[in-house]
């Protein structure tokens, strides 16, 4: 706020939120990323979305825009610090004739529980597949396992620790069950977030995912590292070839 | 019509109707959507098309041009209200040396009986392999159905109806047999488009798909959400999963 | 020649024929061309090619470059009417420290037989998975058939014929057998052409595709439907399905 | 060194040896190289790797960073002379605040056992799949064998050999197994070139491939043909295609 004004004073819907000319600026920095994550197949047909953190202050990509089109004047700004009341959203800016993402209070979630820096929602097909294999399996419906492949070290060791996964590690990630209204996903989220303390990301049965880190550098990279194991598991669950292995 | 003239007064085969400086504009637009369909695959080898109607006048990508290198002077025009006669079709403006595409019923049929502001054609392979699946299909070879995915919330609920589908919802798509002719797929798709009156979109038989909307916007992202839901229930087959279940 | 030289007389290796403001000119449409078929995976680590006839002039790309980088200054020129020996090519211009390519006489074979206007030669996975799948039935193993796939009618009806294939109509691409240089092609490939003298393309057991068109637009358009018919083709094996069927 | 300047006695960092307006200098080409490599899934989520070799000096790609958004200044520069002792990295220049890559072993290897110019490192998924594909088999787990593709003959020979595979050769690219930090595949990697002396590449199990070459170019057109037949690989395992066949 180098204006000097609060967000209450300024005026116009609050716009100096969102103008800046650097383009690390998070309303610069969610459509470029959002761009990107349409040709990666991830936000297709306005699905998805995506949020950065910048100490109190949440930007947010809004509902129903064609992510790869999105553009600074589309993004919502909040303070977490305001957000007393779950059922009542206060937002710092509102883009006019657009409405809030239903992912609002999972972004939240990520913020608050996990010092999130950065929310990625993507519906990318093969985390969509990865919980409908798991679905058919008489155990273990709710967790996705895969060691020994390289590129786990791309994931951090978990909330408030230091370093990343090691080779031999097993990455696991929760599936919390779909919901019709996106909002009602919250609680399970935040469960599996109690449960499984150092994930980074949770995935939504027949919806697709939520990653998260404590930059958008972290969140990005851990996406994109999910994304890349969830397509290799498909690809070894087609050539018969097994998630976990016991090499010492 | 800023100018003040009619149609038939404004001489030169009315390129003002596809000169506009507007990136929004149905001539500028039309090129970008096909650039991007290209890059998508669905307009392969001059395949497919794309058509925009604003109010009465609606502009028509021609035949046979590489979709990617489409320009607005490539663009057709055509106004609604004068296509009385289906055997003898009146444009308002037609590029040198092209052709008319043999779409154009199909799509006026979008228009007209669903008032839709813009149809898009794709010869997706996807929507080709579904259809090629059902042909297999002792029984519903002439419908797709999928439910319990959460990108089936990209579609609205039907004509003239307010919302979008739930995550419980079935979506279902008709397909009509191919014909020769493109022309002669007219009567079955305004067939289809009476028997199911919601959908946005009729698949054909070995060919592709039909996709409309209110906007742009909307045709866009629901075919955008088809190919999605078309691309997964093909990973689907092959991984054994079945497109439709009995979710709560 | 608008300079009025004649090629022996202009100086400096005849660098003018390659040198013109023109997008369209044979120079300048070659390296945008082998840029677009790189990133569809058509012409992978320096293999493939694609050639441009200007009624007496031929327009090559060289051997072994990085097709994305190819530049106008790295394209051969010949005359045809001078190869009156085929196992001395004459260049009027040969750009500094490159090879020609090895398919210059296959590409010659495509002008010269069937007064082509464009040839290009891919190493797609798909065509090469054709050739594959095909080398395993005991019969037929010389012949890609498909039909009833809308996309057939992206091709011509052959050669000195008017109008392109039907819906229903059989699309028929003979496959020859690779040999270990790639000039030695050339026999097996105009006996192909002798044998199918209407077809625009001949496989290549294991290796690729080598597709005509009397346009550089033909060309690539029938380039671009051959590589989407022969990736569904693959996907319709994976899944069960067959190439031909006797819809009426 | 045009500055006439030794590199200790250049002052802040010796970042005149990544300054360059000449795209072709290593610390513009690595950047660029990355975003294409990026681009082709290869250095995902910040995984994989590029280095270039300039007679002593060596440039290298910085651990942890987005590869589609590196820099010239994030390039580590070292002296290969000056790398005496293993234990004891130097460099020349070292970018604030990243941190160098535990590949730098491993290319070393490559540049002072095999003279080359440049060593890519992917983390492929394809490479991935055919180690686990390897992995099943009772026997020759360590070798990937291929052969009668054309694009096999995007490989030299080998090591100080004129000229590339032929069509009838077999590719073979050895397999070493993974170890949990990155720079303990040295000596296995130094023992594969060794036993396999006139190989490219060397396949990491569950890891991803090391490739490289006398030039930058033939780096990246051998990686991309390595990775060409790597998919073509997986596709014909799943297509029930065996690798290697006995054409005269």
């Amino acid at each position: 706020m180098a204006t000097g004004k609060t967000y209450e004073e300024s005026a116009e819907n609050n716009d100096h939120l969102i103008r800046s000319s650097d383009s690390q600026h998070p309303a610069n920095l969610i459509p470029e990323l959002c761009r990107k994550f349409w040709t990666l197949g991830w936000v297709t047909g306005t699905g998805g979305g995506t949020s950065i953190r910048d100490n109190d202050l949440v930007y947010l990509a809004p509902s129903g825009v064609q992510k790869e089109l999105m553009k600074s004047e589309d993004i919502y700004v909040l303070a977490l610090s305001q957000q007393t009341d779950p059922k009542k959203r206060i937002y710092l800016r509102s883009p006019p004739s657009l409405k809030p993402s239903q992912c609002t209070p999972l972004f939240i979630a990520a913020f608050t529980k996990r010092n999130a820096g950065c929310c990625i929602h993507t519906h990318s097909q093969w985390a969509v597949l990865i919980t409908l294999l798991l679905e058919q399996l008489p155990s273990n419906a709710t967790l996705f396992e895969i060691n020994n492949i390289e590129q786990i070290k791309g994931f951090g060791r978990g909330y408030q620790k230091q370093g990343n996964l090691g080779y031999h590690d097993t990455l696991r990630i929760p599936v919390i069950e779909n919901t019709p209204h996106e909002e009602d996903l919250t609680e399970s989220l935040e469960e599996a977030m109690d449960k499984y303390p150092d994930t980074y990301a949770v995935l939504v049965r027949r919806h697709g995912i939520y990653v998260w880190g404590e930059t958008v550098h972290k969140a990005k990279t851990q996406c994109e590292s999910l994304d890349y194991l969830f397509q290799l598991a498909i690809e070894m669950k087609k050539l018969g070839l097994s998630w976990l292995s016991d090499i010492a």
